[in-house]
């Protein structure tokens, strides 16, 4: 089968998986199956993996096929799987996991410590054939297209996640910042304006992005490359601060603004992650400011994303494009140059 | 009467504040109260405010009395008092606050907006007497020495605040580490110990404070200076890390060790302010990993905390020293040669 | 002034309250104020005050001046008041609280140790005038009516606060059950459409508020009179039961309905309370069920909902009457004869 | 092997098992094991389950072998099984789950929707040998002494369970009441010392078990059947009532007692469940009072409690018998003359 692998390492993005030809995996162990690709989200991870950006914070041998937004329809399943059957339509939770470790039966998926990580840490989606597990599938109701929400499995959940943390903390009269309104971005807004009636507040530095926002149904719009972040949300904040931020970019510039944006006792949710957290321990500590990191999400908060897919309460945005220009997309991430969501189409 | 001034920023401890002779403060609003100082705790923010570190965070007019734990007798009340009289001794909640904006009527004392905080931000208790409101004051039962508990004022309630936001998260088998066993430090591991079941671990560079750590109880002590911290916690943890991790140093080597000794989905608590959180946004991504600013706590909290040293689950260790040796005080703290808590005693 | 008072516990309803001319009260303590109603709202409460439901309860000394949900116009002021001002239009939160007690400084306005429940415990706002204090009110924005609002201040925050309860247990995916879409329950059917991505399910025995409620936008509706409800919400949610039951009606028969609706470690709100709750206590252990009561709710909740009137989040169904038709009121509400909500214009 | 069933519902505990000789089951499943029974405690719950109390909660075919808490040697193991052995020691909790349910995801183990409850629903350990599968099974570590520990995989379990929901609402200063130190009780009052700073009240009718709980550690011991309840409740208190109430009795009587000695907005926690729970509606809504069914506890739960147990922080009071005197055991308990725990020793 074809599959888009990385080589080594590398910062040049328009040539940085190769479409090989290797064997088509097969059911072994009981619980395993395999499904058809019918759609792979391409994230802003993939370019980080390909950076090398993940090598020590995982286990990685390369060549390895990318692709951790995995949809499909089962084509073979080992003889100890009774919760779906060939010809299912399935979404794949981001990572496998082992169901027996003390964080597994927490229900803390990505906290296994048995976990494989499809794309990150072992083959993933970005080919004609996935090998995964009973654990990582969710059946997906008739009639939904499985390539067109493919990205759900991990942009999704990641968004998904983050907000509802943050609502845990959100009341009527709060107010919440997202930062960033691009492939998670825009689920994030989906979702905190489904779960919540606080105030959202949609950040960018790309009118395009502020305008999808808008028509999503915040309330209030930034554009912080043209007028300055933090005394726009003070404005807004009436001088208190966001209860709650949402960052997808996670940049230097983006965190540094925490003690400025967040009011006290406030969280600031790091979901994107090129840059740094630098602050002063005493910035944390006037405000009682929290920086949180958040990662990926539960398999059952994977379900409740589909709940929400399915009132009608979350639609994305997204591009298909067949495997041989999965070079292309990479690039166009990079600039900056991806609406929404692209997803390839190994067998499209 | 007698109070001990700040007239400028300096690093010199041993002439920070100057013994100046003021007129003694009188009660004019109906909520407030006058207090006689019977003691008032010398704390690692004294230095700080001292060194203009507060500056930027707070809004300070020189010259100004320090001391924000302050324990004493009341000897004057505003004809609006209706719970406390003179002749009662009462602990001070560190700030005074409004009572009627949203934080104060959710019970958030310390996000008033209306707050002033004696010895950070108005005159404090280093003097003979201290004007201060209703709100404030917590009656202590009979029997009770005054100057003994000051430090609870603010050491105390600092402490006992986030130990208790960290038991939040902290089950039977799960580990809590308290990085400095000081002031504050020896005060939450013995709130830790009354209020959770969980493995406790106590690090310092001091084995004194490390010996003072396993009389109190703690399961596990590490001398820093001696052993590498990071693989002492992974051995006691069997790999997985530390739950919740309480900084009561908050340098850059304290703060950078989060990654690699908290769990999954753990917190680190930044107590103490020295230095700075430095990481790379990944790196809170990788584990889920928050770094959590804390600061002081309720005043609902300082209650319970009486309750705490009412039932003997909590011993200061304190020395007591005249209001003309007060430089002194802070020249000990700054080489780290004070042991448990020192006492200003401005009356005594 | 005129004011509609109760001299004896009656179940006639049409006589219940007699318009006598009194005294209009005035401000003597510094923290109170004089408010001159624009409209208070009448609750099943009143009903029950009439009954003599709440004699057991709270101590009342007849003759009282009933109405707990007031708003009104303030025309006198303390002089220790500093947050409002003659002219304000204010909502009142139903009860006086006295700031200093522990349950105050919690934030549990309900449970302070020194409460006044004026129109329970206290003379109300069927009345020219109300005496109330600093504490109970909040200012209104410009452009409110403030009689049209009037109801918020009791049906309103009870209804806004059992569903913040509930939406804590809820997810996308999870059913929400509301019994009774009248005066209380058909704020809480937007609160909770508001709050979560639940799926919403309401009942009632009368068409017309089903009609309501489906306008409203819940999921699904129940008319327990015409299709059994256990099946229908078994229907509903796969055999699993609803996670969270809001229960405005609080009879025998609504209740005894909990171990066949709720969902294994869902929960039972009780918010009306003309029944009993009787249920062997196997019926809760065997689902780890709850019955969960619930009473009014926090001055900070209150302020909650007013962000969500000003949203447009929820609208109130009210019709208007003057203090003479009181007892009529008081007589179309025990025959279920009053759609939404019926307001008292003493001033009218 | 030798096993103790029931064949028919009876209320004649003399007789109420008999003593059978039945083919020892075998390992077919490739997730089951089977385990050597090394001790199974006796529980209150089989005397309900042999006078039919559970015959309309959950499905039973009789004759059924009781016995749910067990504890054993793994003998043989199924070829999926990859975290026992033959040879390893176990403690099991109390069903046996799919793993794959929402609920299992959850780590909601008392909720999945395939559950079998061995002695409950299907055979279980009051006999030489169970079959049970690898997701019940916590391996027990070198020294234990299995059949000394087995009344803690369900007695034990639903009292840690109980008391972890109470601890997340104490604080020091606030009272916790445990109503009936017998099996349960005994190990909740030890649990709720290890896990919080609460003030802690016994209420029993036998002074021996109040004995044993002063020894323990508990603050106060009330005797009801020598002093009123709610006065020596009301005492303690200061008259606001106690936060969390564990009731391990639930007959009519102690239930009855919850709207006078619960606190405001406090919970009353239904573990025992030989009565009912009947109160008016507004008893449950005057002090926003919660009645709370509690079930058994999660498989992580038990983990939890093992640490406790290991750290020494819960002991256990029990007494063994061999399977031909179980019928005695079953006749003392209903007439509450077993100290702390009865432990039957099939292979003993």
């Amino acid at each position: 089968m074809q599959a888009a692998r990385l080589h080594e390492y590398t910062d040049e993005m328009s040539s940085a998986l190769s479409i090989d030809e290797i064997d088509r995996p097969t059911v072994t162990d009981p619980t395993t199956l395999l499904i058809e690709i019918d759609g792979a989200g391409w994230c802003q991870t993939d370019n980080h993996v390909i950076e090398g950006m993940w090598a020590e914070y995982v286990s990685q041998e390369l060549p390895m096929t990318l692709g951790h937004e995995n949809a499909g329809t089962v084509v073979e399943v080992g003889d100890g799987v009774t919760t779906v059957m060939e010809g299912d339509q399935v979404i794949c939770h981001p990572v496998r996991t082992c169901g027996v470790c003390r964080s597994c039966r927490l229900g803390e998926d990505m906290y296994c410590e048995n976990l494989a990580f499809p794309g990150l840490s072992t083959d993933g989606g970005f080919a004609e054939y996935l090998l995964t597990n009973e654990r990582s599938v969710i059946t997906l109701p008739d009639g939904v297209d499985s390539a067109e929400i493919a990205p759900h499995a991990d942009a999704g959940i990641t968004a998904y996640h983050a907000v509802k943390k943050a609502t845990t903390e959100l009341v009527p009269g709060s107010t919440a910042v997202i930062i960033g309104v691009g492939g998670l971005g825009h689920i994030g807004v989906q979702c905190l304006l489904a779960m919540s009636a606080a105030t959202v507040v949609a950040v960018d530095i790309k009118q395009d992005a502020l305008d999808l926002a808008e028509r999503l149904g915040v309330d209030h719009t930034i554009n912080s490359s043209d007028e300055a972040l933090v005394s726009a949300i003070d404005s807004i904040t009436d001088g208190t601060g966001a209860t709650q931020v949402l960052d997808f970019v996670g940049s230097d510039e983006t965190t540094a603004t925490g003690p400025d944006i967040v009011a006290s006792g406030g969280d600031y949710h790091v979901v994107g992650y090129g840059g740094h957290v630098h602050q002063p321990a005493q910035a944390l500590v006037d405000g009682e400011l929290a920086y949180r990191g958040t990662l990926v999400g539960r398999y059952t908060e994977l379900q409740e994303l589909m709940a929400l897919v399915d009132r009608g309460d979350v639609e994305l945005h997204t591009t298909h494009y067949p495997l041989a220009e999965i070079n292309t997309v990479a690039e166009k991430l990079e600039h900056r140059e991806i609406e929404g969501r692209a997803v390839i189409t190994p067998n499209g």
